[in-house]
């Protein structure tokens, strides 16, 4: 018997992968969770229905959110994520060298331990001595700790269910307060061929909030439409400003220092989104 | 009732479609084809059930197929696309002012029809008076037109059937001989993800014809991964090495001057396929 795991990534579309076997599924308090074993892609983690990782494709997703922040960066010490509970931007924060402390505010717990059951590639991070775990709202976590990170990264899931107040306005005012004076965000915002209201509302948020907002793009084969953008805001560092020769260089399978600035130049019809 | 279309990309994954009418189905000559009205993406080309084109997402593959050759060469006269029946390439050539002659080589003039009759914006160019049809083995046509084209671009379908020959070494040597001395030529080269011994070998094959060898990429949802590769090979120019601001303005919805360059940062899986 063969088993297809389809996720419908629009209401006209999906992607649908041979599975295994499902290695777990339960009703969290947030949201349904379920890991099932792919043959393409290893392990999946679902979440309400839409993939969030998979063990084959997580490094682009996972160095992307968090490398041109953080190489952007001249210093960063203090890092936060807000949400990430399978623990791959966290893997990726502690490439950095001057990072002293990365913290993980994540509302669900059992995302976290998924991941460390089922993706310890992913999750192996979390036990270094420089990460710390705050089960929380990280919209709450965020309003309480102004002025402590250097670099936010907004690791959520789709704006449905409990990720809804990740995208608002009054988030990133928060955030923007979270931040020191030189301080950097990124926020994952969907994909430039299925989400272009979105992508459109969140830079035009942010540029309400931050000086300097810029949008660049990754491919992750498992997302809907394969092309993914990320949002950055920033206080004063522009990652189209840092020389490409001191860019730190990073035991990476995606990101790297052509990438750093071409991952910027955007397709004509996405830079009419944020125009 | 509703009908999904799914094309098994590899054995162990897919993209599903919900679809409004099947428009065509028949076996030509070469390769079964259809044209499937979808709900996300509009009419869908398939051959040999691949996916070839749709009218929401053929501009990304028929912009970045044409214009980086044709921007690259200072003056491309007469240019040869190798399969393309949907005249999607050939209506993109047409934007530069200098083409005199662009000639569509396609063994299958079911394709051609098939792109008249359901996708008549992809087909739009194939009636301009500088454009000749020759319906015919690209091969053999590659063969007996020696030093009469500035740039070649091979639009071929996957490598199995009737386009295995158009991966080739032979086939490059001949395209070397049809190219003029400063003549340049690209190829559709698969998916970075999937189809990594099938790039490594085309950019090898096409390394021992010519001197100049890249390879660049473009976001694709219909295709497999979304991520998908054109290598391009040169006897003198380099894409890189012209002047952002003498590349022609097109109206384009993909390609533009940063991404000219841009394409070319590969991603750090990708650069070692081709080291």
């Amino acid at each position: 018997m063969e088993l297809w795991y389809t996720e419908k990534q629009t209401p006209n579309m999906g992607i649908t992968c041979k599975i295994r076997q499902t290695l777990r599924t339960e009703k969290t308090p947030y949201q349904e969770l379920a890991v099932i074993d792919t043959e393409q892609f290893g392990p999946m983690l679902v979440l309400d229905g839409m993939v969030m990782t998979t063990q084959k494709d997580e490094f682009v997703y996972h160095e992307m959110i968090s490398h041109v922040a953080l190489s952007t960066h001249p210093d960063p010490k203090n890092v936060l994520v807000v949400g990430g509970g399978d623990g791959g931007a966290i893997r990726e924060i502690l490439k950095h060298a001057s990072v002293q402390r990365a913290v993980l505010a994540e509302i669900d717990d059992r995302v976290i331990a998924a991941s460390r059951d089922f993706l310890p590639e992913i999750a192996s991070g979390l036990d270094d001595p420089r990460v710390e775990i705050a089960v929380t709202d990280g919209i709450a976590y965020v309003k309480d700790h102004p002025g402590e990170f250097d670099v936010i990264l907004i690791d959520s899931t789709e704006p449905v269910g409990p990720a809804v107040g990740l995208f608002a306005k009054e988030f990133y005012q928060d955030v923007n307060k979270a931040l020191t004076p030189d301080g950097i965000m990124v926020a994952q915002s969907e994909s430039p061929f299925f989400n272009q209201d979105l992508i459109s509302g969140i830079q035009k948020n942010l540029g309400e909030v931050f000086p300097l907002v810029r949008l660049y793009l990754a491919s992750i084969p498992t997302y809907p439409s394969g092309l993914w953008s990320f949002s950055l805001a920033s206080k004063t560092h522009d990652p189209l400003g840092v020389p490409v020769e001191s860019l730190p260089k990073l035991n990476t399978k995606y990101y790297n220092a052509d990438l750093h600035k071409a991952c910027f130049a955007l397709p004509s019809f996405v830079r009419e989104l944020i125009d």
